[in-house]
């Protein structure tokens, strides 16, 4: 099994090689969950995630003559860059197998470390059967994501940093995916400070390890914020420290994912993927579970794709009163939208969008909508523009999503 | 004048009520731009500004007559909320004036630190007439944005904490509005390594301090990414010791202050508002002047406008051809979408939207133009889709912008 001591190896031998992260106390989240609430930067090493520090560790520890050989493993995400990088610091050649669909943005960011990518395989399942097939055909080292002691090792470092950093915490909340993070940093945590509850947090649609850890079979599946952790079956290694170290596995909703995201960028002015806004997600969801404690989690990778986190942007400015659908009863005589666009302007709203609906209404065939997308600068704005469409005599609807 | 002393005073007197924030190496940047380049994260003060420095120090030189009858601001952005934080911190009452149609979150996030808002005025000049009423009637101190001494003390303090961080800088490169952090800087820096050159950064669409410094008149005006710089005069004081110590101001395009932000929020995984990203982005535009120096920027601020940052994802998506508008010229007869959509489908693209354009075509009356907007992987899975659908036999157009 893995110690404490194991993990303090993998901290020397990965010093210097990967940086210690910030680990800071957040004020304005702390108000907003009622925690006392410390985060740990992964989302800025240099790969962007915690997996540069188990790929640093586990080919440190190869041998020279797998070194020379070389190494693969399978990934399209934060595990295949990790990797490549470090064994190109390392001068180690390394093969990384993608599924073919994987988005080119990703494959570039491996080849640009060195790595050499292939392509196959439709799924997840298919590209590591390719991935197992090459590494017998040329002798490479296979560097698993999360189920070796070495990557669970290095992953640990992650708890030495943080119970330095912000001495006296109660509790570390961890995402979970193949569980290589939390097991690491459990056995850390617990034998430095014995009393420390580690919980661990799952995206609701995937709760693989909940379910391996209590025996109840659950369904896994479905589009998640959180893509980093969807993972549908937990380590064998990992699974084994988590029975004996991690409390609990709380699950945590993708509106709440969502909200996590949206509070680090606009609070923290840092950009955290779904999976590594799980730790924040969970404290938004069960709030008196945490309230007043000392509470660490792991930003643990910002590799978010912009256009969920452009989807996200925009939907908060819709919650927030600043983007609006409207429908607005016209007669059908010229002259009708001059006027709405009369009132909109003089009070400085912005028109995004303005369609005529005359076919498919159920208004007297003289009526028609207008159906208009309207910026302004807050709730309050918004009303005060529907307030003077009313006053000018229109019938205007605020159309829901 | 403004002398290091001032600014190493200002230091000792800040230390411990605003951060030392980190400075960083940024590799993937300094590949990028081709300089050295290291980072200095104002975005991550508490209230996401440098602001927080020169408020500070100016609020705790105030007698305790004048600290008891309160403090004024006038600001729409950063430098309300760094007086409004620290004057309660310090226990001062204060009132911040905005323009009368302030967004309401800028409102809140001010109230939020205990000051008294009030929104009067249409402009900034009227609002700002509006406080120097308002600070003779209420015998209140008027803490101004960038021209006062004791302001540019403390936003020089950046210098001290740069030159600690990143010995050897051959250059700072700061962005400049009234002209307060590049003053204060310069001095503490030129005092603690004569040979650095100080260059400041302006949006080419608000040259004020260029245009002061060598008396060329230029137009001033327009709207910028960059509104926290978006001076229309420089201070007296600043003007001064820019003249001294400060080499050049470099203006930046607004598509170069759109790719820093980018870059920042993608690479350094962290938020920056347009102004704060001036200094990057004038390495992008002049490559050659910075080519092989070690340079140091101020990422000085971290208010982004959540609807311009998703406005910078989506369009860097549509750069990067991941979203794309199509026009297909198609018989207006039964089934065409069908067949189109099942290309389009077997290749893994997603619509986001589909319009059929019958009417105002130069076509034949028994044809019509399909416009979709087409979501893709990346650019090779575009030409993927483009070359199918043509291998079906339609005439398919990329539309431009």
């Amino acid at each position: 099994m893995i110690t404490l001591t194991d993990i303090q190896q993998a901290a020397a031998g990965i010093a210097g090689h990967v940086p210690v992260t910030a680990c800071a106390h957040a004020r304005t989240l702390s108000e907003i969950t009622g925690a006392e609430l410390w985060l740990k930067f992964e989302n800025l090493q240099f790969t962007a995630s915690f997996k540069d520090r188990g790929a640093c560790w586990k080919l440190a520890r190869l041998d020279a003559e797998a070194r020379r050989r070389g190494v693969i493993a399978m990934s399209a995400g934060n595990h295949a860059q990790g990797v490549a990088y470090h064994a190109r610091r390392l001068g180690i050649p390394a093969t990384i197998v993608m599924p073919r669909n994987t988005p080119f943005v990703k494959v570039k960011h491996t080849e640009r470390h060195g790595a050499r990518v292939l392509l196959e395989g439709r799924t997840l399942e298919e590209a590591a059967a390719f991935a197992a097939e090459v590494a017998a055909r040329e002798q490479l080292a296979f560097v698993h994501p999360y189920d070796d002691p070495d990557i669970i090792a290095g992953q640990g470092t992650v708890a030495l940093e943080m119970l330095a950093a912000a001495p006296g915490l109660d509790c570390l909340l961890v995402p979970v995916g193949g569980g290589g993070l939390v097991s690491g940093m459990a056995v850390a945590a617990r034998a430095l400070q014995p009393d420390i509850e580690i919980v661990g947090v799952e995206a609701a649609l995937y709760p693989a390890m909940k379910s391996a850890l209590d025996g109840v079979g659950r369904a896994s599946g479905g589009d998640t914020l959180a893509e980093g952790i969807a993972v549908s079956a937990p380590g064998r290694h990992t699974l084994a420290l988590m029975r004996e170290h991690v409390r609990e596995i709380l699950l945590v909703d993708e509106v709440q994912l969502e909200r996590a995201v949206s509070l680090l960028l606009n609070v923290e002015k840092t950009v955290v993927e779904g999976a590594g806004a799980a730790g924040l997600a969970a404290l938004l969801q069960y709030p008196d579970r945490f309230r007043g404690r000392r509470v660490g989690t792991v930003l643990s990778g910002g590799n978010m794709d912009p256009r969920l986190l452009a989807a996200i942007l925009t939907r908060d400015m819709v919650r927030e009163g600043r983007i609006t659908r409207l429908r607005i009863i016209i007669s059908d005589v010229p002259g009708q939208v001059a006027r709405i666009a009369a009132v909109v302007a003089r009070l400085e709203g912005n028109f995004l969008d303005l369609q005529h609906q005359r076919i498919f209404t159920p208004l007297p065939a003289r009526d028609s909508y207008l159906d208009i997308t309207l910026e302004t600068r807050d709730g309050g704005h918004l009303e005060e523009v529907l307030r003077e469409l009313r006053a000018a005599g229109y019938a205007v609807h605020v159309l829901e999503q």
